[in-house]
C-alpha cells in the first residue's frame, strides 16, 4: 500500500455501487459537455457490470472513505500481439478530489493489472480539446495513435445495414 | 440466405481455423504496411479465441468453399448508452476475392448481429491513408468520430507505470 497516499483506497466495484457508478458516469458526461448523452440506467449498469455476462469491470477510488473517482474498462484484443489488453472506457476524478494523485493512482492500478495479467496494452480515447488530460497522459508515457481514425455505425444506419 | 450471392457463406470460426485466422491476420498486416508487426502465434489464437475465456469472436467468409476473408471482433461497452457494442478489430477480404460484395456482406452480418443482440453500435478504426476503405465505410453509413484521439500505453512505459 505504500505507493499511494494513505487516505486513498482503490477497490473493485460491486453491485451495490451501480447507483454510484451511474452518478459518476453522468458527472463525467457533464465535464465532457454532453450532459444529455447518458441514456444508461442503474438497471443497465447492474445487468452489464454485475450480471451473468459482465460487459465491463470497474474500480472505485475512495478518499477517506468518500467516493472520489472511478475507472471503468473492458478487455480488448490485439491480433498483432496475440494478447488481450485493457480498454479504458471511463476514468474520472471528482473536482473536489483533484490534485491529490488519484488519477495517477487509477492509471497505476490499471497498469499493474495489465502487467499481472500479461496484457499487451492500455488503450483509451481523449477529446482533442482536453489539453490538461492530454498532457497528463503524455506525462505517464502514453502515445497518440495519430494515423488511426475511429469509425462508428449507430442507430438508423446500423439498422439499415442489418436489413440490407 | 437470399441477401448474399449464393457462392458466399459466412460462418463462425472454430478452433480448427486458428491457422487460417493467423494467415489472414498476417495478410492484413502486410496490406497495412506492417508485415513485421504480427507477433501472435497459432497457440495465442487458439487460447484467446477458443479457450475457456474467449477474448475475441471470429467469422470466416467462404466463396465456393474457399476462405475469402474474415471479421474478428469483441464486445465493447458504452456507459452513455448503457449497452454493449461490437468493436471490429480486423476485417479483411483477400485480393483475389474482392469486388464481389464480401466486405459488405461481412458488415451486414455484424450489423445484423448487433441488432439481434440489442447492441448500441459497431466501432472500428481505419488508417487515415486508406481512402478506398474510408469511402466504403462512409457509403454504408459510418461516421468518423473526429474529435476523439486514441491514446496507447504499451511496453516499457506500461511496465514503468505499473511499478510507479
Amino acid at each position: 500500500m505504500g505507493k499511494w497516499p494513505q487516505m486513498l483506497q482503490i477497490r473493485e466495484a460491486t453491485a451495490a455501487d451501480a447507483g454510484l457508478i451511474l452518478a459518476l458516469v453522468r458527472e463525467l458526461a457533464e465535464y465532457e459537455r454532453e450532459p444529455e448523452a447518458v441514456k444508461a440506467t442503474e438497471q443497465d449498469i447492474l445487468r452489464d457490470g454485475f450480471g451473468s455476462r459482465p460487459r465491463f469491470h470497474c474500480v472505485i477510488a475512495e478518499w477517506a472513505g468518500e467516493p472520489a473517482g472511478f475507472a471503468l474498462f473492458f478487455y480488448n484484443y490485439s491480433t498483432w500481439e496475440g494478447r488481450a489488453g485493457l480498454y479504458l472506457e471511463d476514468l474520472y476524478v471528482r473536482p473536489a478530489f483533484r490534485k491529490r494523485g488519484i488519477g495517477k493512482a487509477l492509471f497505476n492500478h490499471l497498469a499493474q493489472r495489465a502487467v499481472d495479467e500479461n496484457l499487451s496494452r492500455l488503450v483509451w480515447q481523449v477529446l482533442d480539446w482536453n489539453q490538461p488530460a492530454i498532457e497528463f497522459y503524455e506525462s505517464i508515457g502514453a502515445r497518440h495513435a495519430s494515423n488511426w481514425m475511429t469509425m462508428r455505425l449507430t442507430g438508423e444506419a446500423l439498422e439499415k445495414l442489418a436489413r440490407a
